[in-house]
């Protein structure tokens, strides 16, 4: 990691005296954590894999949502034997990307999730959205989520490497001026967990993406929650002051 | 339970004289165990919900996969805190089903399916298909596992009561003519393992359904494997002769 910046650096200095930042700050994951979409996703892989004559078990390709599309495809193509080259990938990248699109109206915000940010925004603690989507795609479906202009919403376009590396963890917290250490993400995948650890961020996982606790927890979750309002009834857990 | 029948008796009393019957026999769910399907029940059951005005997470859904429809229907609705009377619970067991019927066209055997059921044909194992679907639609999607008349296929039209509780199992334990403490139940939910562990049968779990390998594990399963390939390649571990 490399030193912070100017601006970052009395940004900290700054957020260490505002009474307001003695909270944390939330990085969220958008895909099952945010919206009902993971579902969608493996439905919009197995139609983009089928049509390049691969067949992957939907629980698998579920197992990977989270991960980059690149890291994807060739994590499903070593399974099977095969090397993804890059045109193949970017094949079925496009192919996922059209399937997933026709799909996006019927995504809906998981319970709670309107209710935390508005929450979080209320008490002014400090949260930013943290994806591997690519911007256009998550342009559209964050709409119903109503993300005001103090958060930012961190898409793999903004970064060189996708999840499972921190790289939009460090982004998004280095946007909102707080150190990682001081940062906690919330996801419902393994590579959100994984991305987290790595950043050095307190990890929470949430179940609404349809991975088990356990998987979870073995990935190094402080604490498991069922969905959004879940997490919202217990953020005292979290030492975040919850009235 | 009731006393077994004299045919039953004498079936087992056959089968304690016959080397082949020395192996167990093995009760295989269909839905997520032998067939990709869970996915599409998850989509199938979205939209029923849907139409009848409620929002489910695909996740949660997902989870009560296996149930009886009735209970499923019943599970959710006591959820969202609300009652789901037997005419709410007929017109979404009917949705569902035709929008499952859509589907099916695209449901393929997981890996191994064909291979593991072959195996144990050729040599003689006896096994059975136990599952929670209707009698119409599984017979539709059994047709590419290629089941031979020798092995039942025991559905919710056959019983009274659906998964979990274990009536699937003891009838298709009851044809067979062995005892559940002879058989394993091979399912990817816990609601399969629920089943064999009211039924005294050795539960297996299988991850190609979705569920997390510890959700299995804590519902009872003695082993858990990746897919039914995975299963075959590692059957002398249930007590089965491999050679």
């Amino acid at each position: 990691m490399s030193h912070p910046s100017h601006s970052r650096k009395a940004r900290q200095q700054e957020n260490n005296r505002n009474p307001e930042r003695e909270n944390p700050a939330i990085l969220f994951d958008l895909d099952g954590t945010l919206l009902d979409s993971n579902y969608e996703h493996v439905a919009a892989w197995r139609q983009a894999l089928r049509e390049e004559g691969l067949e992957i078990p939907d629980s698998r390709i579920h197992r990977c949502i989270g991960m980059s599309g690149r890291l994807l495809v060739r994590t499903l193509f070593a399974e099977k034997g095969k090397v993804a080259g890059p045109r193949m990938v970017d094949r079925l990248e496009k192919l996922h990307q059209r399937n997933f699109r026709k799909r996006i109206s019927s995504v809906q915000p998981l319970p709670g999730a309107r209710q935390i940010l508005a929450f979080l925004s209320g008490r002014k603690i400090q949260w930013a959205i943290a994806t591997g989507g690519d911007q256009k795609t998550v342009g559209q479906m964050i709409k119903p989520l109503r993300v005001p202009e103090s958060s930012p919403v961190i898409t793999a376009d903004h970064v060189r490497h996708a999840k499972p590396s921190p790289d939009v963890f460090l982004e998004a917290a280095e946007r909102l001026g707080f150190a990682l250490s001081d940062c906690i993400v919330v996801g419902d995948s393994v590579w959100d967990l994984l991305g987290a650890r790595r950043a050095k961020a307190l990890g929470v996982g949430l179940l609404c993406g349809g991975y088990g606790a356990a998987e979870l927890e073995q990935a190094g979750a402080y604490r498991v929650y069922k969905d959004p309002l879940d997490l919202l009834n217990h953020i005292g857990e979290l030492g975040v002051q919850p009235t």
